[in-house]
């Protein structure tokens, strides 16, 4: 229990570095149109879980704060970046809470909001770099690190639209899909923290690991979450995901291992934006019923079990209780 | 011209080189979908301009045409993400006499397609500076470059909606538009030549204010040949500036200084994607009759005597006489 509240602390602690240090980059700027639009994302909030990672990482490393923070608020901007672009694909409009940016402000001024936060990434790390020897050392290996996973982001973002249209998608391709889509910024995240702190790149590599299986688990936790948690824990209706199409894990699981009256269920609301609440219910129930969110938890559980093997490369120390505790903490929530 | 003939060897020589740097880079990787997408533009040609100015710029000021080029290839990688997310906004379906990438594999693949070209900008540069000593020494100002620039661009696309939604836009509003969106990525392009050769601040500095003035010299000649050049030279149907609204520097001289006969022939057809051929011809020529043609002319060859001015500090030299008869090229193009 104490841990939790050590972990929330440290959450909302790094919540606030990270708020202070993005609010001069993005508010009150002109054209004031473009930069509040670009500003409103990440004005509301999220976890920031990624920036905890890398600023941790690098502590746990023995590097210091100071080092860490523009490429962990660096790291942000790029998940805020993505999510941006994301919504408009997707035709989503709300996200943590909020309308998403091209509801509110129009489809041309979304893309160019999220142009501005994918450059405002770069331009923080280099900035800090021209005036920080210690990060102009390691700033190609950063931006390095970043190039890598967002081109991966963009990848998974094509994969998953590729999955859609596929009527038999398999796990093997589930797996490369969310790699590249959500797993490879949370190795980013980590992968920055080691070079952050100068490590060898022995350390930089199990953190990469660490990275990635966390953001595996994270992925699998959040498909089964958008079928288990309600509207309030969600911040968007329950059974979207499957009106969406999205081709979860669980979805996977019950398309290749249900019942045919369990897969004749979920067909009948996957993809259909029109299907009724009591065809998005019935599905839903084929999701449980096929032991689809069971054998989800358990390949979450897996892939934690590998990130907890990368972490335990690293020194012990308070940080790296503090990276185990917000490992458990991904599996274990409820939003 | 012996010297057209020297320019156009070099613009040659300059698009080979970049496109042997590119197609490694973005040919044949997977998804094949997506990546195809992603180089569709920069295969498609396109004058290589400002890798030229990048290149010849270093060069003049000492450096090596090998430590130019990886950044003169981002900077082209830049302007064709920047195209295909314009393309998106401004519903263009041609651009170098192809269809658009959003025309062909649709707006979410173009929104990522660009994404992708931008993260390869800055992935060219770092890569190369990985194994570079003398890029890794100017990588921090090179990103920095890049990233005022690429901020620049983003602002003056929201500037330019801005503007086509005023009833009286100032020549002031336009210039400060066209200084971000046009001219900033050639001021970038110069700049960045100058670092590459690891110039000090002043010659970087006047290698700004060269590409700065050329890209508005650039931008007001591209505003001309709107109304003067035909269809097969301009890549487009004539008076589709016209049609689409756009607020150039014609149309804002026509609106402030042409006679009230020429205003409403003007606005007739401004914006107006249904007008008729009649409705575009008589606009033009109201155009040409308010003098907003000659004017421009006027403008255009000011900015490149700035341009000139500030080229001139360089000390004399083959390359330095080349980017002089490039000044000379832009504001004489019919293309």
């Amino acid at each position: 229990m104490t841990e939790v509240v050590a972990l929330l602390d440290e959450l909302q602690r790094i919540g606030k570095l990270v708020d202070g240090y993005l609010e001069p980059q993005l508010a009150r700027r002109r054209p004031a149109r473009l930069w509040e639009a670009a500003y409103h994302l990440p004005k509301a909030g999220g976890k920031r879980l990624r920036p905890f990672f890398t600023i941790n990482v690098c502590k746990a490393l023995g590097g210091r704060e100071e080092d860490a923070l523009p490429p962990a608020v660096a790291i942000e901007l790029i998940q805020a970046f993505s999510l941006v672009h994301d919504d408009i694909i997707d035709r989503d409009s709300t996200r943590r809470g909020v309308p998403t940016v091209h509801k509110k402000w129009g489809v041309p001024t979304a893309i160019v909001a999220g142009d501005l936060l994918h450059i405002k990434a770069y331009d923080i790390v280099t900035k800090a770099a021209l005036t920080n020897q210690r990060l102009a050392r390691v700033l190609p290996n950063i931006i390095d690190e970043i190039n890598r996973s967002t081109i991966e982001i963009c990848e998974g973002q094509e994969l998953d639209e590729e999955l859609e249209r596929k009527l038999q998608p398999t796990e093997s391709e589930y797996f490369e899909m969310i790699s590249k889509k959500t797993a490879a910024l949370f190795e980013a995240s980590t992968a920055v923290g080691a070079q952050a702190a100068e490590s060898t790149s022995e350390a930089v590599e199990s953190m990469r690991e660490f990275g990635q299986a966390l953001g595996i688990a994270f992925q699998i936790v959040d498909d089964i979450l958008g079928v288990t948690a309600d509207e309030k824990e969600l911040g968007k209706p329950v059974g979207s995901d499957i009106r969406e199409g999205k081709r979860t894990l669980l979805v996977i699981h019950t398309l290749t291992k249900g019942s045919c009256q369990e897969r004749k269920s979920l067909l009948k609301a996957l993809g259909n934006r029109k299907a009724t609440a009591r065809d998005s219910s019935t599905a839903t129930k084929a999701l449980i019923s096929s032991g689809a969110v069971e054998y989800s938890r358990r390949k979450a559980r897996e892939y934690t079990e590998k990130a907890r093997t990368a972490l335990l490369t690293l020194p012990e120390s308070d940080y790296r209780t503090l990276l185990d505790n917000a490992l458990t903490f991904v599996v274990k929530r409820t939003y």
